[in-house]
């Protein structure tokens, strides 16, 4: 017998040899049906392989990430074994899963896929998932596998032998495809329900433009129809909210290509929600006790030597200027500025927690051809600051932050959320991790502690720490479904230390503070990336460029508008008239596209009476009021950012 | 005869040959006293030559720059023959006027000069100035000069003598001492009243460390003896107010040498000021019609070469950064980046003006020994805007700026400010200037116009402007009398054609905006630095990075003290809480130094009648006044920017 003990404490003991599918089967036919892979001892493995001694097991479902990965693996395979029985011949590379499904490379020699032939391999993909053909699993020595190529003549499987170690290589075969194969796979063939081939594309072998193009297909599957569509509204909806085209109509933000890919020039429209955005985060840190500085946007390279940047960092940084014997490079983050400034002026503990902010801009090199939009850039305004404090107030603050996040969150209609804590490995202190265990583990439980005390959804990552301390990864959901990655929150155990930071405690002894890296808004090119798809343009009042626009059905009720307008700017409330001599409804029409909350139609009645017609944008015609109480109302509801 | 005419308008006529001092004293014996050169059909000369034909004049007074240069350079010749009689045998190299006195470099040989040597030359001075020597010009072939020298052994007369093109030299001579010079020169030594020499330095000869270095003395002089006890005064004070000096005892900001040179960073007091004047600017620049925009930092080579600021610019600029096969300049102005927003959208007559603001961060490359505090730095925070009009709308725009400036002025109690117009030169248009002859005339006289309606204190330079349109130079006095160039404010023809910048006109055709370039702010480096010497470190209320400090008298008062500051904290009003175990006048003392406006001092008495014992900073004991009368009367104060 052994004995496996379950992610929640519980131990159960089994035949030597159980796999963990007839362990699942043991508990439920339920679960089983839906366990996709197993987690032993921290590896993941086929469910359907025997377990020879005591281990720790989690069963992976969809709902794990390496759940769904190791379907879309499987997907992958079941894919090539349509693609085999259509097109034989056909030679393969290879077929990862990505983060939204999976792609296989393939080499057609002279034949191309059509869009007509996805539809005919989905079919056949449909009919062999029914099959409920099992994943079945091969060992065999390395030169085996390699006489099995050499025989069948495929140079791109004995290409990918060469590079693995000596010893042991497992096959895949389900039905009539077998494939050199690490696995692990799902059980069978009939846990991928729906199936949806998204793209034919072309991929040089192994990445490099002077090898032969490879075609690569595209697919995702689902372990049911209702989540496939579901997936396709999300992609359709978010092509209408693609923030790109958004971001154009509404006038947000401009690229040129005399100031450079990946730069995005933010025009009125734009620089008003930056703006919005930054006086909300300035309240909220005043609120909670950070000062605000300005640093320079760049430095020495003896800063960064400092900081351990450099080397290690230089890809992702511009290149230097060289400028008095000395070379400067542009900041890809704000911290070393930032020790800077806390080093300036001796610290006690009574300074303690010294919280400093700034939405400082740096910039990183991406690849051209991994720049996209808002998303992916090389400027970045970053809702910045570090927090300086001691061990014993290290918890309050970082719930202080956490509760930052869950704030925000609520204000912005972010219902979906996870923080992903990335830990350490003890086994890795003093080569991949600083080498301070007790801190470790200090912070990694008090991090652990806050976030099940406020009730955050989160999940632990082990061995994904940075180098100085724990890290919490904050993943959001538009409302669309879609996944963003908005912030990273680090504790910092190293760089007090790099740039002797210090501070005299009570005692008139020297102490490192530890040091929080936060950005609870990330940077407003993802942000505001992400909220005009989860908006789709549609801002809250308090957000949009053009709050209130006034529509007068004729010239001759300019005049009113313009007196309301006036009002309303007394205020500060962001109002235009058109006056233009156009028809009500092509004003109107025009208002709606351009996403304004309110639109105002002012003639005779409403000039008469001192009233507004107020027309809600994607609502319709919501009534008539008076000019007060509309000007009343809505400041309220910009001041409470509603 | 000949016709003179005057500055304004009139036209007398004189014998042929008559001098300035002449004609000075046939106006009246008062002005004669005071002229100190004369200005003729535009060229500086002096007083005493005969005029021989029709011309214009200006007399030239201590109220005019060029009057001041002239006593300056008179007074170092004077400097210089009383070196001569203590020394004999030293050599002197140049002496000119500089923007505050001047100096004379000289070889003194094995010699040292004292301090109680410049004692003994002022005295001198005083005795050679008061027999009022007549400054005698003399005109000589150059081969004349050379013989001279070469027979004194003047190896620095003779190096400067290379220099000068064949034909006439001039002589100067007064008392003593005959000196090679261009002058002009004052009538005579009587004109100088009041005599401080201020300094003496080493400096290599022409500047080159490879060369003998050589005695600099410095000086300045006066008309009279009130004057000089005013600027010694004011020198004094501006020890005081030394803004380095202010801005570290107040926290303002700090340099790092891992940072580099130049490049300030704000820390948490620094940053309060900065946000306050950019609310101060956002508030006036939206009420005047400004939209917002932000843009990086940087922009492709084709950017600057498109605008002409390469090559010509080049040296003024951060050297490239290289990337993708690019180079990548830091912009050292946003002008561009602005140009390219307006390009983004098509643009028609309803559009303009079209005025954009950024409180936009260049960099610029100073030589490091340049530097100077917050004053001449690499980083410069920029209060800037672009307004793209029609020329119908220039006049009215280019009134409002001008608004803006003497309404700024006002706020930060600025009393004295003078603009200085530059001009074009017909002579020059297209070579020095860009061609556009009437566009030129035109905008000129609607600058011209503007100030005079306003009453804006202005001087004409001739010959200035910059090339693509009227320049003008901001000049502002602080609070001690000392001289700050604020910001520079520019008319521009060229831009828009260079960056294709075109609006549809009323008739649908397509015309070129022109552009005013403004910051009336100038950069927060500059204008913080001035504030500080400004206000000595005591800002106002609404610009005071702390604003209230409530002192306990002790423990038991503390609590009250807290809920007071929550009372304060509501309404955003900056405030601390001195609960540190100190007795009351250190902790008075301590909050005086850090020049916080208003001390809150809390004991028995108060806590019991919910009252606050009030001290203004500099001012002392004013009172006792309930907390809600406190509270509504520093909010009034900060709102209204007081």
């Amino acid at each position: 017998m052994i004995e496996i003990r379950f992610p929640d404490g519980a131990v159960r003991s089994f035949p030597k040899g159980t796999t963990a599918l007839e362990i699942a089967k043991s508990i439920s036919e339920g679960l089983a049906k839906k366990v996709l892979a197993a987690k032993v001892n921290g590896v993941v493995i086929d469910a359907t392989r025997p377990i020879e001694e005591n281990a720790t097991l989690q069963l992976l479902t969809w709902d794990d990430t390496e759940g769904k990965q190791t379907l879309w693996h499987s997907s992958a395979h079941l894919m090539a074994e349509a693609v085999e029985s259509m097109f034989p011949g056909v030679k393969f590379w290879v077929g990862p899963a990505i983060d939204h499904g999976f792609y296989y490379d393939m080499d057609l020699g002279d034949r191309k896929i059509s869009e007509e032939d996805l539809q005919a391999l989905e079919k056949k993909m449909n009919e062999l998932a029914k099959q409920g053909n099992v994943y079945i699993r091969k060992a065999m020595p390395k030169q085996e596998a390699v006489a099995y190529f050499t025989e069948k003549g495929d140079e791109y499987k004995l290409d990918l032998l060469q590079n693995l170690n000596d010893g042991e290589i497992t096959f895949y075969t389900q039905g009539n495809f077998t494939d050199l194969c690490r696995g692990p796979h799902i059980p069978n063939t009939s846990f991928i329900k729906a199936i949806k081939l998204t793209n034919i594309a072309g991929a040089y072998w192994k990445g490099d433009e002077h090898n032969k193009q490879l075609t690569r297909i595209y697919g995702i599957t689902f372990p049911n129809q209702k989540e496939l569509d579901a997936y396709l509204t999300m992609l359709e909806e978010a092509k209408k909210r693609d923030h790109r085209k958004l971001g154009k109509e509404l006038s947000i933000f401009t690229m040129d290509d005399d100031v450079g890919p990946g730069l995005p020039l933010w025009m009125p429209n734009g620089t008003i929600i930056i703006e919005e955005l930054e006086k909300l985060a300035k309240e909220t840190e005043e609120d909670a006790g950070y000062k605000r500085v300005v640093t320079p946007h760049i430095a020495k390279e003896s800063m960064y030597l400092t900081s351990g940047h450099l080397p290690y960092y230089a890809d992702s940084m511009f290149p230097p200027m060289e400028m008095d014997g000395e070379k400067y490079y542009l900041k890809a983050m704000n911290c070393p500025h930032h020790h800077k400034i806390y080093a300036a002026e001796p610290k006690s503990y009574r300074d303690l927690p010294y919280r400093i902010a700034e939405y400082g801009t740096c910039y990183r090199y991406e690849q051209s051809g991994e720049l996209f939009g808002l998303m992916r850039v090389r400027c970045l305004h970053m809702n910045d600051a570090h927090i300086y404090c001691t061990k014993e107030q290290f918890a309050e603050e970082f719930k202080a932050v956490n509760n930052m996040y869950l704030k925000y969150f609520k204000l912005f209609g972010i219902d979906k959320f996870v923080m992903r804590l990335s830990l350490h490995d003890p086994a890795k202190l003093g080569q991949k991790y600083v080498n301070e265990p007790k801190l470790w583990l200090e912070t990694e439980d008090m991090v652990r502690k806050v976030l099940q005390e406020t009730n955050t959804p989160f999940i632990e990552v082990p061995d994904e720490a940075a180098f100085y301390g724990p890290k919490i990864d904050v993943q959001i959901w538009s409302a669309i479904g879609r996944e963003f990655t908005l912030a990273t929150n680090q504790v910092d155990f190293n760089s007090g230390r790099k740039f002797s930071l210090t501070y005299t405690t009570a005692n008139n002894d020297t102490d490192i503070p530890l040091i929080i890296h936060r950005a609870p808004l990330g940077t407003h090119e993802r942000f505001i990336g992400f909220l005009l798809e989860h908006y789709a343009g549609k801002f809250p009042v308090w957000l949009a460029p053009q709050q209130v626009i006034i529509l007068p059905i004729s010239d001759k009720f300019a005049g009113y508008a313009n007196e309301v307008a006036l009002k309303l700017k007394a205020k500060r409330v962001r109002v235009t008239v058109d006056e233009r001599n156009e028809k009500i409804g092509k004003k109107i029409r025009e208002a709606e596209m351009m996403r304004i909350p309110y639109m105002l139609i002012v003639g005779e009645k409403e000039m008469n009476e001192q009233q507004l017609s107020v027309r809600r944008q994607g609502v319709g015609d919501t009534g008539t009021v008076s000019i007060d109480n509309f000007v009343q109302n809505i400041v309220a509801e910009i001041m409470e950012r509603k």
